[in-house]
């Protein structure tokens, strides 16, 4: 068990990171040596230096010396140069350091390294373990695997309900379903996005702040994105107003109206980006999770209304669900969203009881076969040239641990 | 401690009797010698021998004397005589016992009884302490105490749904939500209510058996009880035919064809039994259990469809809410059960974690009232001639446990 014990560490250390490091996945490394951690490390920030080397500086400066050392890691090493990039090669950074074995937990699905930074420390002599915990890494990292494969940001949809399947009191405003601890672990889910989206409507009713509060605080508050076609919510919004995080609001195509109200916001700071309108007077959901990936977001915390998340349900494009189910009973027809052409099961279905509040988180099973698919057991081989992953290292599942 | 140990055990023994005592309470008894259970007992079926009487016996066969030895009671020992009795008042077998002091849970709220069974055995010089655990006991017996107190049966309200709050697929059907531990855990409902009430519709859609099974095998089966105004569902229905358990239908005045119906009903030994059919085209809820009550049902469990348990809410008439919520995400408008005039706050939000299905089991807020109102603390005083509680004895509250 020491092995999990150590990549345990590793994991801990990256949890660290997330919420600072996107769109770069968290990564965790411990050095070890004769069953002795000499050395720490984990990706901080976005920009800052990556785990492993984060790890041999700490194991230098503690006096210690790698020559010979074991490094467990959460992620498997970047290999690649490029201009964007801000790290050089990890691999080599490994290499110099002169471990001698590496055990890794998740296989890196950025085409650039996928099972290359493998093959390179092999082709070092460095022995190289690989799958170790993968489940749990792959689980930490989920945005970071999800949006690299899709192409998209990760998509976690999220609402409460009453006991009978209500959203809101037939009456409107605000109602309060879902008790203090269930606040504080939703704006836990908020910290670890890079944004949060909501239709004009709940903006209009509601008037979120739409940050990260209740000790929840992350480096960045996540971008607040308003889908908004006629760009009609109103100005004194107070995401609009507050200056507490970045503001996105998508529209349509500008009429007359819609020039001076655009003029306004872009007064106020918010960004506006146009997207083309579908029939029914919405957006088709890629047009957005296209426009939200390419502008860097990775993973998005859909908060509503109902008829967003049924545009997303529909649409497929969701990854995650929470549902809060708090102690109450409502009247009337303010009810959970639909999920046209649904009638199927959700997997990985977990309970988190939060006082009189439960929340139950779900994934879509395609999603579930996405992740599946970037496991070493199962993702293809590198495709650059010169880069095949050799077989004969055994895969760490058949590791004696 | 010892004196929850021994109540804790007497409760465990309580509990064997649940669904064979009905409507009697289940009521369990340990007999203590300098720390040592010399005797135990409880009422194992209705007719048979209460609790005290039991546990004396228990004692008397295992060679030991009661004589100068502690009961622990879950309820207050009966003090009466009348005719439709089947034994003679438990306070009388506990003083020819000889034992010196009773240990008491819970106030028995027959108003035969009381308070008036903790007078006699106080003037009879028993020390008598009440209250130790008496939460618990009210909860094992919440039908008995509810039903003496409220003079109805105790309702249970029950249902499943998805993650998005549908109780069924758009396209109609038998819709499989909640998964199979769900299952027996509500059939282990089932097997402790004396009836359990459906509307005609979910009959009609479901043709359900309506039996306690899957290793919840009550000793008799509860009655089944269907609820059909105009006194139309099939005679082909399974629990019209299949002789598991006695099966009764409210049905409106029978006109020219209804008569034919419940002449074939009455052939297949289903009891039928006429309501006034309110303007809207449904029972009132309370004339049903009326007629429940006075049949001899201390509880029941409603099953559905949404009509029905929306009926039981907007009447007020409920006391326990399971809402089932499977890991599925369904289509459509076949939601779960309109709650007319409610925006508050359940109480005792239970949460059993069932497999990949969550049972959250709420508590009427009014009916939390009535049980308090039911406490040693907070019960009226004995009405009985002759019969006033000495105040002299301290609670059990204030016993150094």
């Amino acid at each position: 068990m020491t092995d999990r014990r150590f990549m345990r560490r590793a994991i801990e250390l990256a949890t660290a990171g997330i919420g600072s490091v996107s769109p770069n996945p968290a990564v965790g490394a411990v050095l070890v040596r004769e069953g002795r951690i000499i050395g720490e490390g984990y990706h901080r920030e976005y920009g800052g230096p990556h785990a492993e080397t984060d790890c041999i500086r700490d194991a230098q400066v503690r006096g210690e010396d790698p020559q010979g050392a074991v490094m467990y890691c959460t992620l498997e090493p970047c290999s690649f140069r490029s201009p964007t990039k801000h790290n050089p090669p990890c691999t080599e950074k490994v290499m110099e350091a002169g471990i001698t074995r590496m055990i890794i937990a998740a296989r890196d699905p950025n085409p650039a390294v996928a099972g290359c930074g493998v093959q390179a420390l092999r082709a070092a002599g460095i022995q190289t373990c690989c799958g170790l915990m993968e489940e749990q890494v792959l689980k930490l990292n989920e945005s970071y695997f999800l949006s690299t494969a899709l192409r998209r940001p990760q998509v976690h949809l999220k609402w409460a309900q009453s006991l009978n399947g209500r959203i809101a009191h037939a009456g409107g405003g605000k109602t309060p379903i879902s008790g203090p601890e269930a606040l504080r672990h939703s704006h836990g889910l908020r910290a670890t996005v890079d944004a949060i989206l909501v239709g004009r409507g709940t903006v209009e009713l509601d008037d979120p702040g739409l940050t990260a509060r209740y000790g929840a605080t992350p480096l960045k508050q996540p971008l607040r994105v308003v889908l908004d076609p006629s760009l009609r919510t109103p100005i004194s919004s107070q995401l609009f107003q507050d200056k507490a995080a970045d503001t996105l609001v998508f529209s349509g195509a500008l009429n007359d109206d819609a020039l001076n109200h655009a003029a306004e916001l872009k007064q106020l700071g918010v960004e506006l980006v146009q997207l083309p309108v579908q029939d029914a007077g919405g957006f088709n959901v890629s047009d957005i999770l296209d426009a939200l990936y390419e502008r860097g977001v990775r993973s998005v915390l859909v908060e509503g209304g109902a008829v967003t998340h049924t545009a997303f349900l529909a649409a497929g494009l969701w990854d995650r669900l929470t549902v809060y189910i708090g102690p109450t009973m409502l009247e009337g027809k303010v009810i959970a969203p639909d999920a046209p052409g649904y009638a199927n099961v959700v997997v990985e279905h977990e309970v988190d009881v939060l006082g009189d509040t439960v929340a139950l988180t779900s994934m879509n099973p395609n999603t579930r076969q996405v992740l599946n698919g970037l496991k070493w057991d199962t993702a293809p081989q590198p495709q650059k040239a010169g880069c095949t992953l050799p077989q004969e290292e055994p895969h760490v599942h058949r590791l004696s641990t």
